[in-house]
C-alpha cells in the first residue's frame, strides 16, 4: 500500500520555458532507461520476489521502486514546467475563453517547429509517458527473471545507463530547470548503483575499479558536484511507513564506487519541496473554465472540510 | 514524493493456482482498461494540473492516483499467487538446485497450453506488464487533455470500463482468490466512478438514472454484495500523508449511483492486509540460489540493525 | 464523399457460434493481408493519386477501395455472429440484467480456453481490429509508394496474399457461416487479383501462366465453384454514385487468370442482403439496459419521423 | 454496403504548400482522436450494436461513421496538397523523368529538415497514416464495449477531444487550406457532440452548462464563425441510401450545446465539392511513367465506354 | 562482408511434428532474449564499436554476433521442422494441387487449437521472427550504450537470461528436435557468457562463485551434459575469413564458470551438419506450383552451370 | 553457417560529419524497406523453403540474403561516421575523461535540434536499428507466405521499393559519404531486382518494357552510372562458401532491365574495402575507459596470440 506527501522529493530550479529541454528530459521519463522504466521493474520484481530468506533484498528492490515514483513525479512536472508558457504566450488575459486566438491568431504557432508537437497538441504543455524520440513507453521494457543474481545485475546495468543518458542530456542544455532535475537524478542513479553492486558484493562479487559506470568527475558537473558533497550517491531512504524495511543490512559499508564514503540506509524519507499547481493556459483550452463554470469550482473549493483521520504521519 | 507501507490494501483470499485465471486477471493489470493504467493517467493528470483554484479536483486526482498503485499491487500478487505453483511442481526438494527437472523431466510441460507461456518462460511464475492477449502496456493508453471536464468525463468512462471488464472477470471463473481481488476493485472502481461523477456534479452535470455503468445487481455478484454492505462504493480515502489534501470538498453527499448512501473522505488509508513473500521455485531458477549463495544471503539477513529514523508514521 | 446501404454485400450462412472459427476470421478483418488494410490502402493510393491522364487507374483503386469497406462489414458481421452466444449462454431472461451470473455463476467460463479472451472481456462478443494472434491492426501496413506500377504489383501480391490465407481459413474450418463469407472473399479477391494484373497488362506485362494465385481448382472448395459458376472473380462493381468511374476502360477483355472468362465492370453494385441487429447479451452487460433505460430507448424508438430528403438513390 | 460519389465533402481552399502544417494536420488524421480512428470506432460499433429496440442509436452511429469516411478523404487530400510541391520543385518540367535531379542535384533536400521526412520517401508528396508525432494508426484505438451508455459516453469525449485538438491545430497555422479543413472539421465534430449529447439526453442525463467542450467563441476562430452562422454544427446527414435510417429520432430538438438552435437529420447527403487529381512529381519517381509506359496509359485513357447500369442515384 | 556455408551449424535430432514445442521454441527466435536479438546487438555493437586499443573486445563481439546468424538459422530450421506436417496431412498427393482439401475438407483444422495459429495461415508451417506469446521482434531491444563496460555487463545479463529461457523450454518438452537445438543453445550461451565474463575480469572484475547464470548441473540435462563434457561451454570460433580476429586474446585462461576448464578460440569454424530442402505441402499452396510450373522448375533445375570463382575457403 | 571478413563491401567516400543525412539513411538500414528487412525477410525465406526441384531457386534468396547482411553493415557504418563528430567535438583531449563538459559546458548542444536525438543520447554517436521517422524495425515486416511466385513478386517489389527510397534519399543531400553508399545500394537493389524479375521468367512471365522500377536514367545519378558502367548491376555474388549454390542457373541470359546486359553469378565474392574501428568520444563516455581501465586493455590488446587453425579461406 502507497501514500503520497504533497511534496517534491527535490526542488526544481527556475528558468526560462524550453520545449527542446522538455523534449529530451522526456527520455529520463518515459524512455527505455528512464523512471517510469525502474519505477515498473522494481515493483514488479518486489511483487513477484521469492525467497523468504532474502528479505532484505526484496526491501532494499521496493525501497528503490517507490522512490522511482517520486523521481516519475520530479522529473515529469520539470518538462511541464520547461513547456508551460514556451510557445510565449503571456497567459495574464483577463478573459481567459476568449482572448487567446482572437480573431484569427496563431498563439501556439511554435509547436509546429521546436520540441514535441505532441506537448501542445495532444497534451496542454504538459509531460507526456513518451520518450524524446516521441515512442510510447511499453510494457516490455520491464524485466524480471525472478533470478535473484541476473534481476541485480541488470539492475545495476539499468541504473547506470539511466545515469549515462542523463550525463548526456546534461551536456545538451544548460537550462537551470533541466540541470537541477538531471543532476539530482544523475546522483541517485548513482545511489541505486551502489546499491545493487552492494547486493552482488554480498553475493561475492569484487568490482574493483569498474564502478561507478560511467566514470565521471566532480569538476565536470558542477551541479553534481555539490550534491556529491553532500553525500547524496551514497545515502539510501526506506521510503517504508512500517519501520519494517532490512534494505540497511544490504546498504552499508563502503561504497561500490571506491570514493571512500559509507553507504547510509538509515532514515526514512527526505524532506522535499513545495508542491505548487500550474496555471491556466487559455491558448490550449485547459482547463478550460468559462466563467459560469470557474464559479462553480469557485463555490466548491470555498467549502469547509473536517479534519481527516490518519493513520500515519506526519510525525 | 510517494512512500510505502509493508502491507496489501486487501486480502487475498486462498485457493488452488489458476493458470488461465491468472491469464484473465492481466487485464486488469497491464490491459487498456486496467490498473497500471489508472495510475499512470491520474498521476499525470495530477502532476500536469492547471488552475489553482481547482485544488480540490487535482487532490481527487492525486488520491484516487496513489491508491491505483495499491491496486497494481494487489492485482500483480494474485497474478503471482495464481500462477505458482500451477505447474503442480511441489517446490518442497531439499536440494533445491538439481531436483527440478532430475534426468531430463519436464515439469514446466503445463505451460505449453495453459494460460499465457510467459508466466513461465519469462517471468518466473509471476504477473507481467501485458494484458489478457499478451499485448504489453502502452504509454499510449494515458489520457490527459489538460482540459477538466473532458479529463473527468474520461475518468469516469474508464473507471466504468474497468468495472464492467472485472464484472466479466467475475463471470469467467469462480476461484476464490481471483473472486476476492475482482470484487474488492468491482467496488472500488464504482467509488472511483462516484468522485468523478462527483466532480462533474460540481459542474452542473445532472445523471439521473445513469449510474453506476453498468447497472448490476447485488444477487449477481455474492462477494461483491458484503463489501457494498459495508460501504465501500462510496467511501475515498485521501492516501495524502500532509493532511493537505481537499478531496473531501467533491467527494461529499448524495452518491450520483441513486443507492441512497452518501460519500465519505474523511479517512487517511484503511488498515490493509499482510504482504508475504513466495516460496523459491527451483524449476524456474528462481531466485537460483545454490548452497553457497544461500549461505551468503543468510549472512546479510542475519545482521544486526538499527531503527530507521522516521518522518511519516505510523502514528 | 460515401454513403452507406442498409445492406451486408453479401448474406452469412446460418450455423452454430464457434470461437475458434470467429478468432481465425480476423485475421481476414485485422490481419496485415486483412479487409482493413486493403480498404485503408487502396484509398490512400486513390486520396493521393497523381498523373490526370491515369484517370481509370484511380478509378479501379477507388472503386475496389469502397467494396473493401463492405468486405470489412462482412467479415466483422460474420465474426460477431461467430461469438454471439458461443459461451452458450441462452439469453432469454425475462429479467436481463439480473439472471446472467445470479449467485456468483461463471457464464463466461468459455472465454478462458476458447479463442481470444478479447471477444468476451473486452469485446461483447463482437469483431475487434485484429488478427488471428491477437495483434492489433496497424498503420504501418499500408503501402502508397506513388509509383503506380509498384503500386500496382504490390496490390497484385496483397490480394494474391489475402486469396491465400483465405484459402487455409477455409481449410480449418468447415463452419457454414465462416465458409460462405470466405467462400465469398476467395472469389472477390480473385476479381481483385484480375483488376490489378489487367492494370499491368494494359502496361504491357504478359503474365502467361503465373495467374490466378495461388493456384485452386474448383472441386476443392466447393461454395467457391458455386459463385466462380456465375462468373463473380471476373466482374467489378464500380460503386460509384456519379457515373464518372472510367475503371471499366481496365477492367475488359480477357481475364490474367486464363479461365476463359471476360471481365466485366458495367454495373454498379450488387443487390446485397439484409442487415440485421443482434439480440442483447445481459452477461456481458450490452447494451446494459435495465428497465428504466429501456423504457426510455422505447419511447425514443416510437417518435414518428418525416421522410429523408434524398440527393442520391434509390433508383 | 457502402458507395462513394467523385465528390469532397467539403471544398479546400488554396494556399501555398507547407509541409509544417500537414504534418500537423495528421494528428486529425491518423492520430489517436483523428478521423481514421472515429471511422473505425463508430464501424465497429455499428457492426457489433445490440439491441433492436435501439435501432435509432445504430442508425446514428452509422450515419457519424459512414460521415468519417468523407472525413478521411477531406483530411488525407488536404495533407497531400500541402505537402505536393512544398520543396519547391516546380514540376513543369518537359522531360519528367530525367529532369529533377539532373547532375546530382538535391530537389528532396529540403525533407531533411521541414515536417515528417516520410512525407518525401516513403511517400511521394502525400498523406500518411500517421500522427503528427509519425506513430503509425493502431487497431487499439477503437473503442467498443458493447455497453449502449458506455459507447455513447467515450464517443461524446472522442469527438470533444478530436475538437480540442483541431482547436489547438487552428492556432498552430494560418496557412488557408488547412485552415478551412480544420475549420470545417471543429464544427461537424461539434455536430457529432450534440449528437451523441442528445442521445445520453434521451437517456436521461442533463448537460447543463458544460457542453460544447472545449468551450470556444465565435469570434475566436472566424472560419468557423461562417459556418456555425450557417448551422452545420446543428444538422447530420443520413449518408443513408436506402432510406431506412431512424437517427432523426434521436438528433431533433434544442441542441445540447445551448445555442438556440435545434438539431436537424432529415436530409441525406451535402452537395460536396469536386474531386480533382493532382500533377506528377518525377522527383518522386511518381507516377513515374516515362514515355513509353505513357504512351500506353494514354491508349487505356482513350478507349470507348458504355454507360454504366446504376442501381442507386444520382436522382 | 558475411559469407554462408550451406551447413547448419548443429545438427537437428528427428522426432515428430510438435506445435506446441515449435510455439515455445519461437521466444528463443524471436523474443526479447533470442538469437535474433543476440545477433543484432552484436553486428551493432561491432559497427558502432569505438577505441582502436580495444580491438580484441570487438573482435569478440564480431564472432559472437556472427555465430548468433546461424544460431537463427539453426533454430528457424529447427522450429520449421517441428510445424511441418504437424496438421496430420501425409503429404504424399500424387496430384499435389487438388488433394488437400478435395471436397471441402479441413487438412488445416488442427491450426485453431495448436500453438501459433500464424504458423499455418501467415506461414506455410515455418519460422516467424515473433516470441512464443505471438509479439514480433522490435528493434528497440537491441542495446548499444557506447559505453564497453556497460555493454559488456549488458551481453553477460543477456547471455544469462536467454540459458535462463531456454533451461525453461527444455523443462517443458522432451521432443527430441526441440532438446537436441536447446540443449545446444545452452551450451553455446554459457561459452558466450564466459566470453563477456572474462572481458569483465580483464578490466578488473573479480566473479567469485556467481557464475555461470543461472546455476544448473549436468544431471538435470542429460543432452546439455554431452555436449559440456566435450568441453563446447569453454571455446569460441571466430568465424573469421580473413585471420584478423583478436579476440582470442580474451578468450583464454580459466574459465569464469568455475569448472575447471580453460577457454579456447583457436578455430575458425566448427564443421557442422547437412542442410537440407523440406518437401512441399500442398495445402499450404507452398510452394504452390502446378504441373506446367513444376516443368519450368525443372527445367531451370536441369540447366548445365560452370564452377564458380572463389575467393574463400573451403581450404 | 555463416563467416565474417574483416572487411566492407564497398567503400565509404569521407565526407563532414552530417545528423540530417544520417537520419535520412536510417530509413535504408531500419526501415519498412531497408537492408535489415531484406536481409531478414530472404533468411526467413530460405530456411521455410520448401520443394526440393528448386534449390537454384532457395540458392538464389540465400545468396541475396547474405549480401544484405553486408549491406546492414556497410548502410551502418555509414550512418556511424555521419554521426562521428557531429556536434562538433574535436575530440582531441589529452585527458578523455574530464575535458569533454568541463565546467559545465554543453558540448552535445546540437543534439537538440539536428538529426534524431537518440543518436546522441542512447547511442553514441551511432546506427539504431529505427527508421528515418524513429520507428523501431518490427519483424511484422517480414513477408514469407511459403507460395514461391507470390514470394518472389514480393521480392521484385520489395527491391524496387528500397532502390526507389534510395534515389529519393540520393535527391536529398549531396554528402560523399551519404552518396557513395546510396549510390551503390541503388546499384545492388537493381542487380536484386534483375534476380527475382528473371525468376518469374523462369516461370513464364514477360515483363517488357516495365522494369527497372522505378525508371531512372544514368545522367541523374552521376555517381550510379560510374557502377552501371561497371555492369555492377546485372552481377550477383554467390557468398557461398561451399560452391554448393547454384543461382547461377537463374542469374544468367539477358537482363530484364532491358540494357543490353547479361546476367552473370559465377563469382564468389567481391574484393571488399578495409574495415576501421572509431575513435572514442568522451562526452558520450564511449567506450569511456579511464586511465586504469586503459591500462588494463592496453595489457590485453599486448598479448601474444597464436595463428587459429582455418577451415575455410582466404584461398
Amino acid at each position: 500500500m502507497y501514500l503520497h506527501a504533497q511534496k517534491l522529493i527535490h526542488e526544481i530550479a527556475d528558468d526560462e520555458p524550453d520545449p527542446a529541454a522538455a523534449n529530451a528530459l522526456q527520455e529520463g521519463l518515459g524512455g527505455q532507461f528512464g523512471e517510469m522504466r525502474t519505477m515498473m521493474q522494481y515493483l514488479f520484481q518486489s511483487m513477484n520476489f521469492r525467497g523468504k530468506a532474502a528479505k532484505p533484498y526484496k526491501d532494499l528492490l521496493q525501497g528503490i521502486g517507490t522512490e522511482e515514483i517520486s523521481h516519475v513525479e520530479l522529473i515529469g512536472t520539470t518538462i511541464a514546467r520547461l513547456t508551460d508558457g514556451s510557445p510565449r504566450y503571456q497567459g495574464k488575459s483577463t478573459d481567459p475563453i476568449d482572448s487567446p486566438g482572437a480573431g484569427g491568431a496563431t498563439p501556439l504557432a511554435s509547436a509546429l517547429t521546436e520540441g514535441n508537437i505532441h506537448h501542445y497538441l495532444v497534451g496542454a504543455q504538459g509531460a507526456l509517458p513518451v520518450d524524446a524520440a516521441g515512442n510510447p513507453w511499453s510494457g516490455s521494457y520491464v524485466y524480471n527473471s525472478g533470478n535473484l543474481v541476473l534481476d541485480l545485475l541488470y539492475n545495476l546495468m539499468l541504473e547506470s545507463t539511466g545515469r549515462l543518458q542523463k550525463c548526456r542530456i546534461y551536456e545538451m542544455s544548460a537550462n537551470k530547470a533541466l540541470r537541477s532535475t538531471v543532476s539530482y537524478l544523475i546522483v541517485r542513479d548513482q545511489a541505486h548503483e551502489n546499491g545493487y553492486a552492494k547486493a552482488l558484493e554480498t553475493l561475492g562479487v569484487d568490482w574493483k575499479k569498474v564502478l561507478p559506470i560511467p566514470k565521471t568527475n566532480a569538476e565536470q558537473f558542477p551541479e553534481v558536484k555539490k550534491m556529491v558533497d553532500l553525500g547524496w550517491q551514497s545515502k539510501q531512504y526506506t521510503f517504508d511507513l512500517t519501520g519494517a524495511s532490512e534494505a540497511a543490512k544490504i546498504y552499508r559499508g563502503a561504497s561500490p564506487s571506491n570514493d571512500g564514503t559509507q553507504l547510509d540506509a538509515t532514515e526514512q524519507a527526505p524532506e522535499g519541496a513545495p508542491l505548487t499547481i500550474a496555471d491556466e493556459r487559455p491558448e490550449e483550452f485547459a482547463p478550460g473554465l468559462d466563467p459560469e463554470l470557474l464559479a462553480l469550482i469557485q463555490a466548491t473549493a470555498d467549502l469547509e472540510m473536517a479534519e481527516p483521520e490518519m493513520t500515519y504521519g506526519p510525525l
